[in-house]
């Protein structure tokens, strides 16, 4: 029973992100649909990637909390347009909160939307969005254990980020078995290391980026 | 209709909880279940546990995963009884999940059944289990609005665990403002500081844990 309504609920889910998708298509809009657990730096990378590419590229952001507007509040301060999603008690963004949000968004004048999820890694892998790239962030405080742990949203990622690299001298994060996982699972995804707080490696992730924003047509998630 | 399949699944297990707790209190059994985002520290804070209490204490584990058995192992090489939960996709245990569990443990041979749900801090707060207390881990590196973000997880915990203090001196994790949010949702909670790693502050961790073992019955959860 449980599993017939979700199927049911993913089915429908799955239409309304084609429709999502078609109309970032038509306003040739790049989407990303960032997704990780809570406090991985969701909001952090964000804000880098405003601070990296707001010169040349316009940039819209959709957040999506549970409740408050802290995320949303946060990124406003870029001076970059700004929706907030509360779920109100909803672990995920779904296709259908997401379109209504991007009715209310003047896509025409934007050519990069970055959606941060609900901070989770788990339900958040299991709705389509209709975006085009699922940007994955892990932590280095985090442990290299969670590939194995939480493998659907390694699988749906089309690039990840090992974020808190500065943490690393303090920490027992073994960057080759989370590699060796992540590419386990996913062969074909970019792992691209970072710190958001120092700034190191940020300059690859954009530089991944404006590969994205340099093509057309990419495969719908 | 989401919402009324969701209240009816809530509703059923809101009543195989009661069993649940009815099996552990006839059992004279002290359940916990502690719950956290992925990579706070909960098996970590489980293997501190067992260390300081099993000469006194007759320990039980059950771990609640996705898929793997990674959590379940580090804690079978402390000796102690562990049954392990996949739940197969499922983001959260729910109280069908441990009665299963619970049937294939011999309660009457420990004293404390520590429970490590799901790595989640959104759903696992959904649904009762039937067990004694909620122990909730936060972890310096998340970052310390959290329970602004969160707030239903901050609102059922007896008692909240802020994990890797060693990495405050490279974080700008506001204990005080923290500390605060979490009051204005559960004025009553306890909020004690560890390091999992170090194992400062473990010992009131363990005093305050020795304190339930002391009493006898308490409201379900």
């Amino acid at each position: 029973m449980e599993v017939k309504v979700l199927k049911d609920i993913l089915s429908a889910n799955d239409q309304i992100a084609q429709e999502n998708r078609r109309m970032l298509d038509e306003s040739g809009v790049l989407s990303l649909n960032v997704m990780a657990t809570p406090g991985a730096g969701k909001t952090s990378l964000i804000l880098q990637t405003i601070s990296g590419l707001k010169k040349k590229t316009r940039i819209g952001v959709i957040e999506g909390d549970i409740s408050s507007t802290i995320d949303a509040d946060r990124v406003a301060q870029e001076g970059v347009p700004v929706l907030q999603i509360n779920t109100g008690g909803e672990c995920h963004l779904d296709a259908n909160m997401l379109q209504r949000a991007l009715k209310n968004m003047a896509l025409s004048d934007i050519d990069l939307l970055i959606i941060e999820n609900v901070g989770n890694l788990i339900c958040t892998a299991e709705f389509k969005l209709g975006v085009h790239k699922n940007v994955v962030i892990s932590s280095v405080p985090e442990g290299h254990d969670k590939p194995l742990k939480y493998p659907l949203m390694f699988t749906v990622a089309d690039v990840i980020l090992v974020n808190k690299m500065d943490l690393l001298p303090y920490s027992n994060f073994d960057l080759e078995a989370y590699t060796k996982a992540v590419k386990g699972l996913n062969p074909k995804v970019d792992v691209i290391d970072v710190s958001c707080t120092t700034g190191v490696g940020i300059k690859n992730w954009l530089s991944w980026l404006r590969g994205q924003l340099g093509k057309t047509k990419t495969k719908s998630k």
